[in-house]
């Protein structure tokens, strides 16, 4: 048996905890499994005397991660602080100067300067790895970068922030509004310091723009991805969504166009019968498509300290037996810039709007959908007692173009109250 | 960099032909992922001459398997012939013998050679893979042995025989009898020539025993499997468990229990509304339970030429990149030997019988199995014209001791027409 493989952890949060009590717990089948012992060296975090209900005394302690990532005796280097810029990049930095290889959690700086990361990394003949930034638990970088190396990807999809599939699923399930069920969140503490990240998309959108560079051969385009959060999304879309067959998910999706690289993360509709439209609650799913092996689907945790854990512990059993992927799938170096495209690919749509009770009201609407070339296959108009009544449109496929052609044309025919809601329809 | 892969490819079956459209039609994308070029050098199949629609001419040509995988211009020996012994088993020898790495999708020679053959390569220090012998694209052997390496794996389940699954939904849709959609899918050409490999649940079981000896880290005990294949599963079964809100699959368990291993491939219950419930037609899923990670669930194309040939490529591509993994996850002379337990982990179980209409008869059956000690969750008795009526019981958990004291005495209690039929219901 080799050499034992030396982690240095910085950030003892849930994450970081919970790799500890992996290599506490497991020793022996980690090494039968990984060919070598796998050892903490050294830890760091932002209070030494917190108490975490495990002694540290076992391991060196450094206040500051920067030192941790230099020791001599620390082989790899896991990055579980968080944070895009900071000490994160500053430690992972100092980590790739003195030539380890580093294991991180962290979608927001990989998403910003990935690029910049991995090369320098390769440049030294090192690695970084981030299963547990993309989905939890569910080996997802592992199985598009290896599983289905052999494959042209062809489309990318995937509910990958579990607070908002949470919020949006409990919306549902109790009937309650969104402000009822984020404060809800709130208190249980599901949501990120800064919500936004969570119900804006933005964490999902990082995660995506992870895959999506991957599955093209692209760079990290986080600045490309389309964004759109859930904060929107009211108990009645959820409703009558559900009455036409479908449910609502904040659904990622990257795909290769002749126009360019489409990456949306946005509130779709999709059937409520598929995999995707079953998923409740905190789980993620990611859905690959390839050339060859066709749909590939994972479901699994997203999020949580043994989901996130084993994550990080696959990135370093792979290390130690010295598999040695690059971060990207290929080298940083050969990765192509992406023109980005506006989500362009047409697809069918769901508009919900409130119609005033006039006579010819619809067929204005109808009329003004078919001069953008926009084609009805489903409508719905609600029985209603205010002066208003709930309109709910399926579309044929279409595209973008045509639908923001035809949106402010449809306010301006007078027999609307409020602006129309559009919601895609992802064909899953 | 570095110098092509050169591949040797015997069996230019489905599975094969995918392989060599791959490599020629992804030539660069692969070279850019793997590091390297990947390259034919030669192949092998039962006849020449036959008209696969693309030229073999670039490919030196043996006839003998056994002497493609000796040949000095090959780095990787692909067995995608079949067969637990005959040509494939003596030319995996003969490339292991050579110090070539092996590719193989054949489950039933790894299932009953692997152990032998696996330590063979590994003396050699060479590898033999086999992520298209289960599930075929799906990258499920990759999530277990390397995704998941963190994790004590507590239990491993699967629909992995897409032809029994297309029987048993296509049973249910459209009402038909099992020989009829047996009849069917002999003519659309889903069954092996021996189809007791599929409906027999063998073929099943095969890859049952592969995955619980990586999961376990035990020797593949495909003998030790207890097999039951869906011959005897009647449309009234199907009718009257969907009644009761589940599904029947060919599902596959492997549980570490106090007692051993359980490996059982037999049909089961499952709730209608799981995704193992869900699942249609030929799509396979395999669901892993991880300590840490919790459970994972992956779902795909469990055959058919561009799935397969996915699956064979990922391992080329690993072994490409130099990832060098054991066959089960760690040496094969590390892996123990488990105690086979008879399926004995305690579960509810579904009841169906023909109860004579006699006064009393019920009354019969409930007291047999409360003296065995098995209580009733939920019981149905079905209205009826014949002389006997349809009862389903679904019990609560109970052991299959309990329920094989109870089977024969229901019989013995003369109220009974016919033998009553217990499937389980797995909890997934």
């Amino acid at each position: 048996m080799s050499t034992p493989l030396r982690l240095g952890i910085a950030g003892l949060g849930t994450v970081g905890m919970g790799v500890l009590k992996i290599i506490r717990r497991h020793g022996e089948m980690l090494a039968a499994r990984a060919g070598r012992a796998i050892e903490i060296s050294a830890v760091s975090a932002r209070s030494r005397d917190k108490d975490r209900g495990i002694s540290l005394s076992a391991y060196a302690w450094e206040d500051d991660p920067v030192a941790l990532a230099r020791r001599e005796d620390v082989d790899v280097f896991v990055e579980l602080m968080g944070g895009s810029d900071g000490p994160a990049k500053a430690a992972t930095e100092a980590a790739i100067a003195a030539g380890k290889d580093v294991v991180t959690a962290n979608k927001a700086m990989l998403a910003i300067h990935g690029q910049a990361l991995a090369e320098a990394a390769e440049a030294k003949g090192h690695v970084i790895r981030f299963e547990a930034a993309v989905a939890g638990g569910i080996p997802v970088m592992k199985a598009l970068t290896e599983g289905l190396a052999g494959n042209e990807i062809t489309r990318v999809m995937g509910v990958m922030n579990g607070t908002c599939n949470y919020i949006l699923t409990r919306m549902q399930g109790a009937g309650l509004s969104y402000d009822e069920v984020f404060e809800e969140a709130r208190r249980l503490g599901y949501l990120e310091a800064d919500p936004t990240l969570d119900v804006g998309g933005i964490d999902a959108a990082h995660k995506l723009a992870l895959l999506a560079s991957v599955a093209f051969g692209t760079r990290v385009a986080f600045d490309a991805v389309e964004i759109e959060g859930i904060e929107r999304i009211t108990i009645e879309d959820i409703h009558q969504a559900a009455d036409m067959g479908f449910r609502i998910k904040l659904l990622g999706v990257a795909q290769m166009t002749a126009r360019g690289l489409e990456q949306r993360m946005s509130p779709c509709l999709v059937p409520a019968d598929s995999p995707l439209g079953q998923l409740e609650g905190g789980t993620n799913m990611v859905v690959l498509e390839g050339d060859s092996a066709g749909q590939i689907v994972l479901r699994g945790a997203g999020a949580g300290e043994g989901p996130t854990a084993s994550a990080v512990m696959s990135d370093v059993i792979d290390i130690a037996r010295h598999t040695r992927i690059p971060t990207f799938g290929q080298p940083a170096r050969s990765l192509a810039t992406a023109k980005p495209a506006r989500a362009a690919t047409p697809a069918p749509w769901y508009l919900r709007m409130q119609l005033e009770d006039k006579p010819g009201a619809l067929a204005r609407i109808a009329a003004v959908l078919g001069e953008s070339g926009i084609s009805i296959n489903r409508m719905r108009q609600y029985g209603h007692e205010e002066p208003t009544a709930p309109v709910l449109i399926v579309t044929h496929k279409t595209t973008r173009e045509a639908l923001d052609h035809a949106l402010p044309r449809l306010g301006d025919t007078g027999v609307l109250a409020g602006e129309p809601v559009a919601i895609r329809i992802e064909d899953v």
